[in-house]
């Protein structure tokens, strides 16, 4: 059982579309659940509140053409800023364990390097809207850009519709690989990177027994 | 008529609520626009695009309970992004005057010192956001809080709806009066402070006079 005054971790997943995040999340959730009788708490950037929702769909409606990109810089500060508020740190002190796709390396990743705003800007306005809160462990889910593009494809020709993240080029999505590249080695001590192509079970077990570490530590 | 090439002067309206800002604004381009013939663009922040429009619903929406001021202010400033990019920026090329409701100043004041979250950080947000275009000439409608409060106790009786930003307290807006007169202090060769409890025509006439300096300078 979570002691009294113990803040739960916070794990964060890392990585470009098609990496297989929330899939694994899902799963790692369930054994921690179901298997461990954990209170888990799952949630995803941006998005999570009634505020942070309203944000995200300004942020993916495809024909928002106009939106410039220190507009989406701000906007997906200004969710995060609700998220942590009314999801994550309320998740930390009433869970065993908290679970989040997409968090302050997305911004930096994204936004620091992809639009090009900067990645100094970006981890002042991640500072700055997180309280300093920092995951304590996070999973970046390397996988190539060939296979990501792949993956996306096939989404799109299946029921799922594509948004307009997921309507950007090789250039764009080599470029956020290999920022998230350098923000894992500028981490090391708290970004885990993780071979996406390995098998589903595999990585999943690699994260369980991260975690378990964590959660006995 | 407008030269080529030449940019027109932004001249942007601040002041705490009831100063009678809109009202002057709305005189002032009547008489640019009827009097001398000129291409007047009046606009305001928050809002100005529609996705300027979508983000200055949430950020008045009353029952919005939840807001943080930090996201508040990212908000403000991810609307001036989109408002800077789409109706400023253009305005200003194609127009001979542009005059704006609220800018840099506002967030200063209201975010920076009444919300507490520091004077020199939104500052570097403005400055972000606007890529460092500053106002040709400001106007800072000053008038003392208990007007403030009684004209907007005025406006509640009738059909207007009051909105968030109007239900705050008397010391709210004194620290915002009182900011708004250091922000003046800081930079008298942009702002001009008026005494808001002159009567409208003394108030217009004094604002056409100053912007006509501009214009034949």
């Amino acid at each position: 059982m979570k002691q009294t005054n113990t803040l739960a971790p916070l794990i964060t997943y890392e990585g470009i579309e098609g990496a297989g995040k929330s899939t694994q999340m899902f799963e790692v959730s369930k054994y921690f659940q179901q298997v461990c009788h954990r209170r888990v708490l799952i949630t995803r950037e941006p998005g999570g509140t009634p505020i942070a929702e309203k944000i995200r769909a300004i942020l993916i409606h495809p024909e928002e053409e106009n939106l410039d990109y220190k507009t989406e810089a701000y906007l997906m500060q200004a969710a995060r800023v609700q998220h942590v508020q009314e999801v994550i740190i309320p998740g930390i002190k009433t869970h065993d364990l908290v679970l989040c796709d997409r968090f302050i390396d997305s911004s930096t990743a994204y936004q620091g390097v992809g639009r090009n705003l900067g990645v100094d800007w970006i981890e002042k306005l991640n500072a700055f809207s997180t309280q300093t809160l920092i995951p304590t462990l996070t999973f970046f889910i390397d996988i190539p850009v060939e296979l990501s593009l792949e993956r996306m494809q096939a989404r799109k020709k299946g029921q799922r519709k594509n948004d307009r993240f997921e309507s950007e080029q090789v250039d764009f999505y080599t470029a956020i690989r290999k920022a998230y590249i350098d923000i894992a080695q500028k981490n090391t001590s708290r970004i885990i990177t993780l071979d996406g192509t390995l098998a589903k079970k595999d990585l999943i077990e690699q994260q369980i027994t991260k975690i378990q570490e964590v959660l006995t530590a």
